[in-house]
């Protein structure tokens, strides 16, 4: 039994932890190493999420290589280019000017792959993407430990999976859920880039929350 | 600019949270109501997660409705019964005498839904699933914020999601992501129930971290 009771002071580390994390890009990491023991912690965070079926379907390839990390650069350089005619006019420009990440600039980048399982999964027979959604729980704690460590992540989904997926020998089966640059920080911006630059606007709370359930459909 | 540092204490506090979190089912929920000003926490914990191009892609449906959430037991029930004889054996006759959601014996329920953007969002181009797995780091955020309130969460995978939108009036291309059942709780496990009854054990870090790649395939 656990029944540890936190406290208010507890519920405001947690909450300002969470405010405070950020998508960390190229143009505001640090190439200091991190320690092992610092990211002995990121990692440990990860495997302490929850898992249908405690199925613990994560594994994840710490990628120094600095020729690994050129393709991987190059696969998100080609992926880009192709996304930016998807958005119009203005918002065209301000994209091609944005970083949008730092596989480079870290000194350490973090693959994160679902590995499934042979045999049926506790939880996972009626719906087959709670395995890959353990593993972005497992995502999540990582980037909250890393933002308690003062540690900043930025996850690099512009990139094609199948390129990432050769260069770094993953099995088959294996699907890339996450790209993670990792690294010290010059800052951690006050909001997101994205809320900043107006790119989008925050939604409020009641904005997205409904009671008892959706409007009944017009008859 | 934030540039405020955690200390080595917020980091203990913030792995203790992640170690002490546990999915709770239904024979360990009381009935009390959560206050309006805890489920605010909780909810606002979830606009506090990252989502890719800050789309902020997720709705939550509060299900309080009685009728509603019988008619969702009931898929449970459905989906669980075919799920029994998937399991061989041992397997089988421990899987029949779980207990793997709390839908009646919570307060609350929250369904928690995808919601896709009639346009390009920045960063989900390449790789689609990245909408949905913002609204997953949405989820951890609020069972982790949960456990901090001391108020117990679980995550209930085994529904048929066609059913769920069906009893919410959920648009078509809404997507269900998760469907929790929240209340206070008479313990939280020591363990995972699952590890506890050795369903599966324990994966130990070293088994699931690759330095810079898999191995080579064998030529």
């Amino acid at each position: 039994m656990n029944d540890w009771q936190f406290t208010a002071a507890d519920q405001q580390v947690l909450q300002r932890i969470m405010q405070l994390r950020r998508d960390v890009r190229g143009n505001r990491f640090c190439r200091d190493e991190i320690p092992a023991a610092e990211l002995d912690r990121i990692l440990q965070a990860a495997t302490w999420a929850p898992s249908v079926g405690f199925s613990q379907p994560w594994q994840f390839v710490l990628v120094r290589d600095r020729a690994a990390r050129e393709k991987i650069a190059a696969s998100f350089a080609e992926e880009n280019r192709k996304a930016a005619p998807l958005f119009a006019d203005k918002k065209r420009e301000q994209y091609v000017q944005l970083k949008l990440e730092g596989i480079l600039e870290t000194p350490l980048n973090i693959a994160v792959f679902y590995t499934p399982s042979p045999q049926p999964v506790l939880g996972q027979t009626s719906i087959n993407e709670v395995g890959e959604y353990s593993v972005v729980c497992a995502v999540q704690n990582m980037w909250l430990m890393a933002r308690a460590l003062n540690i900043g992540m930025g996850w690099v989904s512009i990139l094609d999976p199948s390129t990432v997926k050769a260069v770094l020998n993953a099995p088959a089966d294996h699907k890339l859920v996450a790209y993670l640059c990792v690294g010290y920080v010059t800052e951690f911006c006050e909001q997101p880039e994205l809320e900043t630059l107006q790119w989008e606007s925050r939604r409020p709370l009641p904005s997205v929350v409904l009671t008892d359930s959706y409007p009944a459909p017009e008859s």
